[in-house]
C-alpha cells in the first residue's frame, strides 16, 4: 500500500456494518436509513433506464441535473450560479471531497481541519500531501475555539474544512463562527470547502451556507448529495458548487477520478432535486419525532446525550458504564447489548480525545430505534 | 488548481462529444454505443431499485458482484480468486485505475506507460507523484519494443501498465510480449497494471490476460468493466482483482475516493456477469460486422488503416488529406464533414507522435457507420 494511505485502517463504517450482520445486531451506526427512498424519485431512475440513457453522461454532469442543483442551490442560498460552469456531479460527496482536494490543494499546503470530521477528509488530505492543522471541537456544545483557530491561520493556509450541520456530533456552525472563518479567510486569502449533505436535516436552528455569505461565494467549494435528503444513500450522487475559477480544478481531478457519474441515476436525481419544499419539510418532521425517541431512550438509558442541532446522528457520553474507551464500549455494546454505534475515537487525528464519545444514528424507522433503547436498557 | 493538474485539458471525450453535439456530426469519437444494452441487465437493475437495493453497498462491492467477478475471471483465465479478499467494485474502471495508482504508487516510484495511452493513465500517476517512463507503440502493428523496453526497466521500476486490447489502436498484446513483460516483472519485482475493459472485444487474436501467466497472479492488478461489454458505459461498474495485498492498497484508495459504487447497478452488474457465453459470441458477431463496414469505408476514402485486433477502436493515417496535424484534421472533419474522430496526440506523453493519427470507433449502428463514410467519400 502506497505510504500516502499506510496509517489508514478499513474504514469504521465498513467494519462496523460487518458486525452488525454477523451479531444480528440492531445497526444505529452507519447512516443509511432501513427505509426506502420515495417511489417518486425512483421511478424516474427506472423511466430513465427504460428510456436508454444508459451511456456514459457528460463528465460534468447531465445537463438536466447541473440545471437542478444550480435552482436549488439558489432556493437555499439567494445566489444565482452557472450550472455549466460553477456545477459538478460527482459519484457521491465522497468523490466530491477527494476531487477537491486532489484539485485544488498541492503538497505542503496547510488545510485546517476541525476534529472530530468524516475520515475521508483526513485521507484525502494525505493522499494531496496536504500539511493538517486540526482544531479539537469539544463537547458539550463543540463550540468553535476561535482564538485558537485564529492563530493557526496563516498566509500558508489554503482552505478551511468545515461541515454543517456536522458529522458525527449534530453541531451546526452558527452565524457568528461562520463570519468569523469568513473574515480570517478574507485577511488570509484562504478556501473554504463546506460539506452540507445534512443541511436539510437542520432541526434547532436554520442552516447557514457559507457560500452565502458576502464575498466568500468566490473563495467556496459547497459540497452536498442526495443520499440523505432523499433516503437513497447507495446511489452515490454528490456535486461541488463553486465559482469557475475553483470549479476548474475539482472538475479535473474528478475527470481522472472516475470520469461521469451513473447517467439513469443523474436523470433521477435531478427529478428529486425539483420536489416541492413540502418533501423536506414532512422528512424533517419524521426525522424529528425519530430524534425524539432516540434521544429521550438514550437518557433513560442513562448516557450523558450532547444535544445534536442537525443530521441524523447524536452523540453521548458513554463513561457512566465504566468502559476503558469508545472502542471497547461499541464492543461491549455490539456482542453483549446487540446494538451498533460509532466509536469516535477514528474521527480525531489524536484518538484519545473521542475516547469517552460514540455516535448513534436515527435514520431508521421507529420500531428499530425503539427495539435498540430495550436492549440497552436491558442489558446495559 | 493544483499543479499536478496544471498540464491536463479538459478530457478530449468531452470536448470532442461536446463538438459533436454543436455541429450536429455523426460521433465516432467517444467510445459508447449508439444502442441501448440488452433488457434483461436494464430489468435486473429495475428490479432491484423496486425491491429497495438503494442504501450504501458494501464499500467493496456487493457480495453478489464480488461473487459474479470472481466466477467471470476464473472462467477467463483459469485462476481461483477470493471474491472477499481479491476483488474490488469501484465506480467505473476509471476509478479502478485511480485507486489502483494511489493506492500502491508512491511519489518517485518509476512506472512504465505505453503510448498511445488512455488519457487518465497519465493524469492519475502525476497525482501519485510517479515518474513516468514512456515506451511508445509505433505503426503499423504498434509492437512492443522489447529491448528498450528492457533498457527502462530496473530494480527502480514499481509498475508497468498495460492496456489490452489496446484503446485508441486496438493492439493486442500477444503471447511473446506478454512472457517478455513477465520476465522482467519477476527479475527486477516489478507489478502488472492491466486495464483490460476490452477484453471480450478481442477479434483477431485470444485474449490473454496477464494475471494468467506463470507466476504473474501474485503481482498483478487485472482492471475490468461492465460498460463496453454490455454496451452500458453510463453505468459505470468497474473492478479491480489481485491478490490481498495489492488488493489492500486499491480498497484504501477506493475507500476515499467514492466509499461504495450505486448499489442497484452492482446487483445489475452481477445478473449481467452471469449470462451464458452465447451473450460474448452475439456481441462480437455484431462487431464484426460494424467494423468491417467501417474499416472497408475508411478504405475506400483514402486513409492507411491499421490492423485493429480488439477493442472498437481503429487508428488511421490521415496524411494523405494534407493537414497539419491530427488535431487540425479532426476540426475539418467535425465542421466541413460533420464526422467527429478522436486526435491521438493527447494520447502521448509527446504530442508530435500523434500527430499523423486519427482513432475512430465502430461501437454505433451500422447506419450510422454508413452515413460517416459516406459524408467524408463526399466531403473529404
Ligand atoms: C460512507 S459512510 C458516509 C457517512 C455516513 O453515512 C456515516 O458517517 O455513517
Ligand atoms: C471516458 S471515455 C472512456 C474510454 C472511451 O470510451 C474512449 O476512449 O472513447
Amino acid at each position: 500500500v502506497a505510504k500516502r494511505l499506510e496509517k489508514f485502517k478499513t474504514t469504521i463504517f465498513t467494519q462496523m456494518s460487518s458486525l452488525a450482520i454477523k451479531h444480528n445486531a440492531i445497526n444505529l451506526g452507519q447512516g443509511f436509513p432501513n427505509f426506502d427512498g420515495p417511489d417518486f424519485v425512483k421511478d424516474a431512475a427506472i423511466e430513465a433506464i427504460k428510456a436508454g440513457k444508459n451511456q456514459y453522461a457528460r463528465g460534468y454532469g447531465v445537463p438536466d441535473l447541473n440545471s437542478a442543483i444550480a435552482s436549488r442551490f439558489q432556493k437555499d442560498t439567494g445566489l444565482i450560479v452557472d450550472p455549466e460552469k460553477e456545477v459538478t456531479v460527482t459519484s457521491g460527496c465522497t468523490e466530491a471531497i477527494a476531487a477537491t482536494i486532489l484539485g485544488l490543494v498541492n503538497p505542503g499546503d496547510e488545510v485546517v481541519l476541525f476534529a472530530p470530521f468524516y475520515d475521508s477528509y483526513e485521507a484525502v488530505l494525505s493522499m494531496a500531501g496536504a500539511n493538517i492543522k486540526c482544531i479539537t471541537l469539544r463537547p458539550p456544545d463543540f463550540a468553535v475555539p476561535l482564538e485558537q483557530l485564529k492563530s493557526v491561520v496563516s498566509a500558508n493556509t489554503k482552505a478551511i474544512m468545515i461541515n454543517t450541520p456536522h458529522n458525527p456530533t449534530g453541531k451546526m456552525f452558527t452565524r457568528e463562527e461562520l463570519e468569523f472563518i469568513a473574515q480570517l479567510c478574507k485577511e488570509n486569502d484562504v478556501l473554504v470547502f463546506t460539506d452540507e449533505v445534512y443541511d436539510k436535516l437542520s432541526f434547532e436552528m436554520d442552516h447557514i451556507s457559507m457560500a452565502s455569505l458576502p464575498g466568500m461565494f468566490y473563495r467556496t467549494v459547497t459540497l452536498n448529495s442526495l443520499g440523505k435528503t432523499f433516503s437513497l444513500t447507495g446511489w452515490k450522487i454528490g456535486w461541488a458548487v463553486a465559482p469557475p475559477h475553483l470549479t476548474w480544478g475539482v472538475r479535473q481531478a474528478h475527470s481522472f477520478l472516475t470520469f461521469a457519474t451513473s447517467t439513469p441515476m443523474q436523470f433521477a436525481a435531478a427529478t428529486a432535486l425539483q420536489t416541492s419544499d413540502s418533501y423536506y419539510e414532512e422528512l424533517k418532521r419524521d426525522y424529528l419525532a425519530k430524534k425524539a425517541i432516540l434521544v429521550e431512550g438514550l437518557e433513560a438509558v442513562g448516557f450523558v446525550v450532547y444535544p445534536s442541532s442537525g443530521t441524523y446522528f447524536v452523540v453521548v457520553d458513554h463513561t457512566p458504564f465504566g468502559f476503558e474507551n469508545d472502542v471497547a464500549f461499541c464492543e461491549h455494546l455490539i456482542e453483549e447489548v446487540g446494538v451498533v454505534a460509532i466509536p469516535t475515537s477514528v474521527f480525531y487525528l489524536n484518538p484519545e480525545e473521542g475516547k469517552n464519545l460514540v455516535r448513534f444514528t436515527f435514520c431508521k424507522d421507529e420500531a428499530t430505534l425503539r427495539g435498540a433503547v430495550e436492549r440497552m436498557k436491558h442489558k446495559l
